[in-house]
């Protein structure tokens, strides 16, 4: 599957933390730590596993610019 | 401002794209190609410009994940 | 790619409306229009056309409830 | 009440998961399951119940599009 | 109709600025001005006008929290 | 840190309620209760109490808009 979102930044599960129903997934990507919230069936149903490589996926309309 | 969204990720803006409402922004992260979609009138009261130093900012729940 | 989105609607695409930097792509899912405004990159990278199946994909903390 | 949110399903309350703050509601439109993440407080304040009709909304600027 | 979005600011419609195909809409929310992106197509089918009371809405989920 | 989205209301936290992965973050903003839904990482990391001055932040493209 190809998929329009314009930033799929590819990394490795660090951290994957379990709630009731929210899981927040961490990925390291070059070195910079990326969190995820995602639910906890998503992280079933692909078995999502600390070591695994994956892909933070962002739609751009999601991304915000800041400066200092 | 410091703001709760989990992922700020530091880079250089490599291109602004004005559209008739909606600009697009991009910077470079480590030499991955973040792509943003936000308003042009953020882009003028930020004064953004290409080479400046800038930041990605998401919101956890808006970042999804994949695997191959 | 599998990617973790909880949501991914097969259809038709049945109009295509590039804008200056953001398109709207309508699809027919099962005889329902899904609207999804994306980046005019986006269409063309995936050489999006009408008439061609496609996916509209949604995280499950993007969809809200209504009752009449 | 209407919202300018181009997607409105309609469909059918087929299963609610509270957690700890944030429920899980599924909707089966037209034969397709839909999976919402919203607060638990609003499942309670819509009185939200398997087996009542309701909408899945969808704002346009959160639809990706995949294809295969 | 009723929806689970726990956030609707009443306010009066100040600006309409049609884009290409992305429309902003900016509100005075009790002095405040709310500015919000949707397609051109919603604000011609909601019929939106300056003058008009209309309400912003806002998922939680897409409210973030900062400090100074 | 000055940041690219467009609504940033001043209000005062009234309430958090932490969740096992997810707050609930509400603010008191001109007499209109506004609710945040944020990692509890974030809430520690900022270290937010209620009473403390706060900003809700909200991008554009994440505001809909009603009418009666």
């Amino acid at each position: 599957m190809k998929i329009s979102a314009r930033n799929q930044l590819k990394g490795t599960i660090v951290e994957i933390t379990k709630g009731a129903t929210t899981a927040h997934v961490r990925l390291d990507v070059g070195g910079t730590i990326v969190t995820s919230a995602i639910t906890n069936a998503a992280v079933e149903e692909l078995k999502l596993a600390v070591g695994q490589q994956a892909y933070a996926v962002v739609k751009a309309s999601d991304v915000m610019i800041a400066i200092d």
